[in-house]
């Protein structure tokens, strides 16, 4: 088979499967309410954020020039992973230019074939795709399911074949399809037991939840946990960075390829990251704000109330969920919406985003317009 | 073994071996000469670029709020998406975050466990590691040596067990370290006859050679040749791209993970790139300038001149490197150091990037310290 007409046969199963998805570029003056994206306190409009990136970019320039071993690093990326650092608790961070470069980084980095990686079965694509890469041995385990990473560690440090195997648990603070906490204690507290090295990822934790989950769950620090975080949701820019001790940072730095071949995050990401740390630091009544907007529309809607910020509304079946968000679009309200293959558990539903940047009326016009759509779909 | 051991172990090892590598940030007012860097053009601090990336940072906020897919896709995404194509003369490019991001998609949204990757020796770790994340048959071939592709690709198709296999070939337009140019034309024609696709990374290509190799080789929109490209290094700004026929493009939207799972490229970074591209419109003499100071370095150093702007000064041990390093940087001028085992051949060598922003008399300056340096320490 040729590839072009390998690409048309994947075309043609994707469009008879109603699979097919297409980008739709808006502009900067798009009217409608955003319920779909990942800028949960609202900073990446934020005037102070803006201008912290303005500024950078006439400072420093369009690119940081080189990788960060060579001349890519720049005394904003020092600073920044101080703040990071600060803020999270952590003793010390290094700043990649993405989340998925991050989680990359930290598990290709710990992870060879001489390692287990016990990864729940929500975490995201890019801890899926850091463990492949590894080559570890790798268990995934039922969703939260502390019983079976427990056992699977067992299996590591037991009297068999395999002892001795480092092992590497891969979990995230808040998972992003059902907006569920992980059981960061036990887990922690699992981990120091067996040896075993936490690693948790901050995506949908951080900012929502102030410094995050670890942090606030009193496991800053522990010596058996370290976290990766992404500075393009709650802190409204692009890039990720890892969290953990000193000797980790120095691992990464000489050992991460995602790391050490890539260039060094932009100058004005670097600083619009900073600057919302500032604002968050100012303001952490924002994190408030957020959690109680996603607790007044779990509760329009009937639904529990997620850990994190993002709120999922089950559909009866795909076709409902895309007429729902028709719907909504059509009353000026952007939400998400997912269907199988993309969704754990097989059952289509809106995703719709609590952020702390969308002015007060219309929060309320949005979350009328979801309630009245969920009534008339379900 | 526990992680702590572990990561102090491997500490020793490095530090032991004389391979700990650190970074050192630096202040936006050094006036050192950076020949250490990617900035081939000098267009990350042209002023046209960094007004652009301040511009859209006030316009659009510092990040882009979401993935691509969702609400992350702005109007500048889709202008520097076609800017790139008409450049490049391709029919059409998609836009990720970062130069590693566009390798890894394109490899794994092509290749999986029934495709046959044959890769060049000394591709960039991106693509070795998009090959590795893949999971598909790897067969790495010497440099640049188009028989042992053609060997490679007749196992392929030919009448063994593995017939039928889809085959990815991986190269580099300019390969990094040595910085010579791939046989392109040899190449295409090979994967044309195989009914195999050619993948070129024009990291070090596009820019110094105004539109890429591919482009200048007249193979821009070749049915068996697809291109990747970075934004950081020529156009001076932040991201990655692929570019190449739009069923490939609309095949990455829908199934390569490293574009759909990641927080779209900040719109500063966007801008940057997009003006980027109209200086290098508007001064095609800014890459025949590139070349030209290439030239005059290794003739004045008395080596070969290299196909891209990076030029490699062999030197006679590790420790010669260092100091002959070190003696530049004293003078003014930074240079980079590259000793094994990043090194492919195991030879200790300086690194000196030619760049069209480095102001004239610096540039004479930096010529001159090289020339002493390198009499100095072989």
């Amino acid at each position: 088979m040729t590839w072009e007409q390998w690409l048309d046969e994947q075309a043609t199963a994707r469009e008879a499967a109603g699979l097919t998805r297409r980008l739709q570029p808006r502009s900067a003056d798009d009217p409608t309410i955003d319920l779909a994206g990942n800028d949960y306190l609202g900073l990446a409009g934020d005037p102070a954020v803006r201008q912290a990136a303005a500024d950078a970019a006439l400072t420093w320039g369009g690119g940081a020039g080189a990788s960060r071993l060579v001349t890519g690093t720049l005394d904003l990326h020092d600073q920044l992973e101080h703040e990071l650092a600060d803020y999270l608790g952590q003793p010390s961070a290094l700043v990649l230019s993405s989340g998925y470069a991050a989680n990359l980084a930290v598990v290709t980095a710990l992870a060879d074939r001489s390692t287990h990686v016990i990864s729940d079965a929500h975490i995201h694509a890019s801890l899926v795709d850091a463990a492949r890469l590894s080559r570890a041995r790798l268990t995934v385990v039922p969703h939260s399911d502390v019983a079976a990473v427990r056992a699977a560690l067992e299996v590591s440090t037991g009297s068999t074949a395999s002892a001795g195997e480092r092992a590497l648990v891969l979990a995230e603070s808040v998972y992003s399809v059902l907006g569920d906490a992980a059981p960061l204690a036990d887990l922690a507290d699992l981990c120091a037991s067996y040896d075993a090295l936490l690693v948790v990822d901050e995506a949908h934790g951080l900012g929502v939840h102030g410094p995050g989950l670890v942090a606030r769950s009193g496991l800053a620090g522990h010596p058996h946990v370290v976290v990766t975080a992404t500075l393009s949701k709650s802190l409204g820019s692009q890039g990720g960075a890892v969290l953990g001790p000193p000797a980790l940072r120095e691992h990464l730095v000489n050992r991460a390829r995602p790391f050490i071949f890539d260039t060094a995050l932009a100058p004005a990401s670097t600083a619009a990251a900073l600057a919302a740390l500032g604002v968050l630091r100012a303001r952490p009544e924002l994190s408030d704000l957020v959690r109680e907007r996603v607790r007044t529309l779990a509760d329009a809607l009937g639904v529990v109330t997620p850990d994190g910020a993002v709120l999922s509304i089950p559909m009866p079946s795909p076709q409902a969920a895309v007429t729902a968000q028709a719907a909504a679009l059509a009353d000026g309200v952007r939400v998400g919406c997912f269907r199988p293959p993309s969704v754990p558990d097989g059952i289509s539903r809106l995703r719709a985003t609590a952020s702390a940047g969308i002015a007060s009326a219309d929060w309320d016009h949005a979350v009328a317009v979801l309630v009245t759509v969920a009534k008339e779909h379900q």
